[in-house]
Parts: C-alpha cells; structure tokens; sequence
C-alpha cells in the first residue's frame, strides 16, 4: 500500500484538514500519478456540505486532477513514467452495459460510474479518495493524457468544467451559425463560453450583473445581454438555438426559454436545490427542448483535451496553496472567482 | 356573404346554443366546404371556458372538419367541388417568415397562425369561426385533401388528435427498434398508440387505471403498465426511448421521466394549468430531455392524413348529435368518452 498524504472533511460541512490514508497497489493496468494541481469544482463544496446525500467521510474531495506518471503496473501501454496525466470525474465503471461499451461511461447502466471520490473501488470496496492529495492510483483506461505545451494549473479543470461543456455542445452539434447563450458565468459558464466560441458559434453571455460585460467578452463571447434589463431581455427572444444553463441557483426557466428559438435547446448543467417549474406552453409554443448532460465519457474527454490543445483553451484561474482551502469554499460560496480555484499540489 | 348555421357559446362557461353568422364570400383561391362531421377537441372545452385567457366571444369552436367542397374560387387549383376536404387548427398564417416558408406555419413567427376559430381573418379581421357549423371558407393552401376510401366521420379527429401526435413522432424519427410509451390514453393517446405502431415501434400504455389495458392492447399498444404499481412501474424503469405525454391535468413529471433510458425524450403535447416540477437530476443523469410540439404544419398535416389512409388509420369516435355538444363537454370532464366525440353536422 502506498501512503498518501490528503486534506479531507473529517465530517459533513467541517472544514477541511489535513489526512493520511493508503492508495492501493499497483494493479497491472494502473497507473501512479504524483498530483501536481487540482482544480476545485462546486460539487466538491456540494459533497463536504452533504447537500446531495449520501456522502461519504472523511472525504478527500477533488476531480480535477492533472499531475506526471511517476509508476506503471506492468501491462500499461498507453502511459509511461513522467508523462503528463489526468484524472477526472470518475476512475473507473462496469466497463460491459451498453453505455461503458459506447464509451458513455458517466452513464453506466449497472453499477454506475464509480467517482474519483465517494465511490467505492472496485474489487476491495474501500472509499474511494479524491485528488487533494499527493499522489493517485487509476486505471489507464480511466487516466487522460494530456497534450504537451499546456500549462497544467490551467488544464486542471478541463477534467469537469471543460467536459461538461464540451460534451453537450458537441452532442448537440454546435458550431458556425449557432447562436449559443451561456447561462452563469463561473467555473462552468466561462469555459462554455470559450470552448462554443471556438466551434464557431456567435456565443451570448446572459447575466444580471452589467458588470460582466467586459469579462465575458475578454472570454470571447461575442454578446453580452442584461437579464435584468426588460428592453434587452425582448430584443433577444426567439433568438438562440442553445442555451447553456449552468446556475445551479433557483432561476425563473420560463423567462430564459423564451430566448430560444424555434427548436431551440436549453441545456441543463446545474442542479438546482428545488426542481425548477417548466410552463408547458414554453416548450409546446416553439417546439423547445430541455435536455440534460453528465460530464462526458472517457473518449469524449480525451477529444476534449486534445481539442483545447489545438485551440489553446485553457482555464481562467487562481492559484490558492492547499491550505487555503476552506477560505477558498467560502469565497466560491459567494462567486467570489474567476473563475476556478485551482490547488498547487506543492503546498501540501 | 354566406349565412352560415352554428352552434356558438355566447359567453364563456354560457352553454353552446344555436347561432347564425355570414361567412365571407369567396376569394379567388378559397374553398367553400360543406361541413359533415366537426371532431370535438378538449381544446374547445379550455376555450369555451376561457381558460387559457384571451377568448372572443360569441365563440364557435371546432377545428377538427371534414366535408365535401361545394364551391372553389377562380385561382382555385387543387379542389374541385365534390372533394373530401379537411381543416385543421389553423386557416391562414403570414406565410413569408422563416417558420411559414419551411412549412411550420403553426410556428409562423410574425402574426402567428390564424386559428380555425378564436383567431381573425385576415384581411377583414372579422372574428373567425370553426367547424361547429354548417360550412366554412378557406384558402387552399390551408385545406386539405382527405384521401378517398376512408370513413369521414373517423377522419376529422385526424385534423388535431392525429397530427398532433404524428408530428412528433416523425419530427424524432420514431420507427422500428424504438420503444415508445403514451401516457394518457384519450383523444390524442389513442391516436399516438395507432400511429406509433403503424410506425414500427413497440407501444407501451402508461396507466393507473388496470382496466384500461384490454383497450390499450385493441388499439395496437404491445404493453401496458399499470403506474399505481410499484413493482411495475420499477421494471419499466430506463426503457423507453420516447413518452408521449398527453396528459393536461397536474403530473409528477418526475416519476414518468425515470421511464426513459439514457437519451430518452418525453414529448409533451398537454398544457397542464400549472407548470409541473421538473428535478434537473431526471434529465442530467441519463441525458434525458423534454420536447414540446404544436399541432403540425399544412403539408405534414397532408402527410399524416396520407400515412394514416395508407395504414387505415382512423380515430374510434362516439359519433352525437349537435345539441347534445354540452352533455359532450361535461362527459369529457369525466373522460367519458372513447374516444372523441365527433358532431355530425347533418343534425344541425
């Protein structure tokens, strides 16, 4: 066994602090990432809060994980020591359902995905320990290689916010021609709106905040649309073909699906605390859609990697040590980033 | 102008009563219909009582409408007097906006579709008035060809319940191999079942009523799952690629979407009077989505008259007498009816 240094919550919504466990020994297709930055995704404060259930403690949260090969079990092929490596939402799954077999392994019809932290490893069952930590054991199936050139801190969260946005623009088919609208510009949002951009679609931030104006457009949204605003809110109705909807606050539906067009779609990405209300009429009147989308499959996320590689995207990002992590969750409780914490693995 | 006959609610919530009113006179490319069956819809009802706000008064309802062409206009070019004919929901639209030229003239974008009633002519702005009367005038291009062989009275349910259901159906691509369940089984689920299966695909009727599964399985449906039933409702959990959901009254739209399998869609075709709940993680987990559609445009309408000729597909009516049309109405409040109440027009 391989002992690893973590900070972890001891407890549901205790702060976090620091924790030793053991990671597993190599299997033969595992590999040894030493943990070189983590990103800090919301859901990590959603799952040392409880807010979901079921959870998990002491959790070491964490799912943005890039970091270098330091080991290999004796049958990888793909990965080799010092690489650059990944690891994102989740580190392994049945690998037989339909689903795995597709490669949409987020949504694994049997035993379900088994999450880089709160799930259980398959074979012993023990907890599975997320990447504020050291070092992490994953299976080469489930590790991404990340392309050179990249500036890792900035790769980090392209393992969840860079997948959940890609996936359902490329789903969907977005690019040139698309009017696509992003709905909350934090962790999410900001790298929606960069990665639709670079597809080639006209992007639209939609916000309550004017003060955001400049911030999205550096991002690269072409447009920028005050919600709050009566006159712009009707000047953009029936005008969009997707909206990117990432808040996962309560939020009036109704008024932003009126901003699609004809056979436009609103994608869901946040869960909102309480189930929000969908007037029928909103979607029947203009034949809408609301679709929902989970991270991506291993595949997808590795088209994801490579894809930001070639058009230089990476995450905007602020760099805290280890320690200041549970400040860190406070700030995020208030939006108060821009627009992903990400963790230098050195500090701990 | 013609004197025309109809039965008419004076008010809304007043009881339908005897009315006389003058059509207008031919245009150059109208068709003068001689009605002999009006489909009643539970639309009529929503608007006879002004529930949906916005309703005109005297109101003829009625846009279910076969009949047999007693005269045509000058350009007239595709009907000749003695035609079958039918009308739909819609008899004019702008007929140059995007939505008009592709065909969605039910989406049409800049005065929105002129309903067969409740809605105004253009060019008089007169109020107009539908298909619970003894003739109507309408433009060609809004008329449509009842193909020959097929029972009148059968058809004109086929001008909102059929194509209302068609329309989604074939918008996604619905056939063989697809497992498609109709939740609600009245005037628009009983034509989704015929449809649906004509279309190739395996029909599952969703009910909490058991003692509607021998009629579910006599209108082509392959299963029937009672969903008062837990253990059934369970099995059928992840299976289906499609609801159709006709269903107007308040729904746990939750429980019905777990019913999908991953990229499953629900079609919602009824306007519940509240805007149900929909938990974002129902679509989020397995990329479900919710679709609304309107009626269908003049030539998928064609389409669907076509199709449903080629299968022998009609609806199963209660054929009444005009002055029974208010004991219709209270006996549709109860669902009484099996499975659209078509007016015989030679009784007005």
């Amino acid at each position: 066994m391989l002992p690893t240094k973590a900070y972890a919550a001891p407890a549901a919504r205790a702060p976090l602090a620091p924790f030793a466990f053991e990671r597993r020994d190599l299997r033969p297709h595992d590999v040894l990432i030493e943990i070189a930055y983590c990103g800090v995704c919301h859901s990590d404060l959603h799952q040392v809060r409880d807010e979901w259930g079921g959870a998990q403690f002491p959790m070491v949260p964490g799912h943005e994980i890039v970091g270098y090969v330091q080991a290999v079990g004796p049958e990888v092929k793909n990965f080799k020591v010092g690489d650059a490596a990944g690891v994102g939402c989740m580190v392994d799954s049945c690998r037989t359902c339909p689903s795995c077999q597709e490669g949409l392994e987020q949504y694994c019809e049997t035993t379900g995905m088994v999450g880089t932290y709160g799930g259980r490893e398959p074979g012993t069952g023990r907890p599975t320990y997320g990447g504020y930590s050291n070092q992490v054991v994953v299976d080469e199936k489930y590790t991404l290689r990340v392309p050179a050139g990249l500036d890792l801190a900035r790769v980090a969260p392209l393992l969840c916010a860079g997948i959940t946005t890609y996936s359902p623009l490329r789903q969907w088919g977005v690019g040139a021609g698309h009017r696509v609208a992003v709905l909350g510009l934090g962790g999410l949002g900001h790298m929606a709106v960069k990665i639709a951009a670079a597809m080639g679609a006209e992007v639209t931030v939609l916000s309550t905040s004017p003060g955001k104006e400049a911030d999205a457009k550096a991002l690269g949204a072409h447009q920028f649309v005050v919600t709050k605003d009566a006159a712009q809110l009707k000047a953009a109705a029936n005008s969009f073909d997707f909206i990117i909807n990432t808040v996962s606050a309560p939020l009036d539906l109704a008024a932003y699906l009126g901003l699609l067009r004809r056979d436009g779609t609103m994608i869901l990405l946040g869960v909102p605390p309480e189930a929000p209300q969908i007037p029928a009429f909103s979607l029947i009147g203009k034949r809408r859609r609301i679709a929902g989308s989970l991270i991506g499959g291993i595949a997808e996320t590795q088209e994801m990697l490579d894809f930001c590689a070639a058009h230089n995207l990476m995450s905007d990002i602020e760099l805290i040590a280890i320690k200041d992590i549970n400040e860190a969750y406070e700030r995020m409780l208030k939006g108060d980033v821009k627009y992903r914490f990400v963790i230098d693995m050195a500090t701990l």
